[in-house]
């Protein structure tokens, strides 16, 4: 429903749930966090300055949007973005956290596969007015913060 | 679980959960577009300029985030999230859909009961970066939101 990938899409988060990685700059399996038979949660290779280290949670199966998501997949995705912000939170020792969830490009959407932000927050961080951090992070930067996650899961 | 409401809270959440409107210009009973057992789904009384009308899902039993939320609460406001966002598109016409969710004072929380934002977007509306108009919204103006969702809600 109110689809806009292209007909020859190629979509990078299918590659991703099925565990191919195949763009080493954009997603590599050090960057995964946690990953169950419908869902995987990773490091974003894309983030703000002052909010580094956010997770996405992704549907392993292809969903475009919210508009057209299966609701098993959508209980897991908030099951496992609930299990995510509390891991951050020991994690990072961050002071808040923000989820969002993005739908077609006037809703902010750039990727045409459902994908919910775990964001983590600090006081005075100014995080709606920041723009994100240009390009991809170094995945060695990337790790630091999996491993931490990973830690932190595994207690 | 990292709470922040002070002991001698009064919730306005909670309130309207259990369907008492004590503040006649934040909540009225016309702002309410859906109920449930267990969720509530208004008009909020606070909007951006280029986005107006946008709803908020809540429970209607307290929870002060989403490190808290019972998951048979979260399960219910995700679906009916999903059900708003396709009735918000259906209803204003809008270009996209933006939910999003804030947890602590840090987070962008400033009522310290879980509740779910589902925003309409437009094409260039430059939301993230605008800021929401001061005060109060007019309860009549709230009312012709509310109508355009109900209407679709109930087709």
């Amino acid at each position: 429903m109110y689809n806009h990938a292209p007909q020859d899409y190629i979509c990078p988060l299918c590659l991703l749930g099925n565990g191919e990685y195949k763009s080493p700059l954009v997603v590599v399996p050090d960057d995964v966090v946690l990953k169950t038979e419908r869902i995987t949660a990773f490091i974003s290779s894309r983030w703000w300055p002052n909010n580094k280290g956010h997770i996405i949670v992704i549907s392993n199966f292809h969903f475009e949007n919210l508009y057209d998501i299966d609701t098993q997949y959508l209980h897991e995705i908030v099951d496992i973005s609930q299990k995510m912000a509390i891991a951050i939170k020991k994690a990072y020792g961050c002071d808040g956290i923000t989820v969002r969830q993005h739908n077609e490009p006037a809703g902010s959407q750039d990727v045409w596969h459902y994908h919910m932000h775990v964001i983590p927050r600090y006081t005075n961080d100014n995080f709606y007015k920041t723009d994100a951090i240009e390009g991809w992070i170094d995945p060695q930067e990337r790790k630091g913060y999996a491993d931490k996650v990973k830690t932190v899961l595994s207690l």
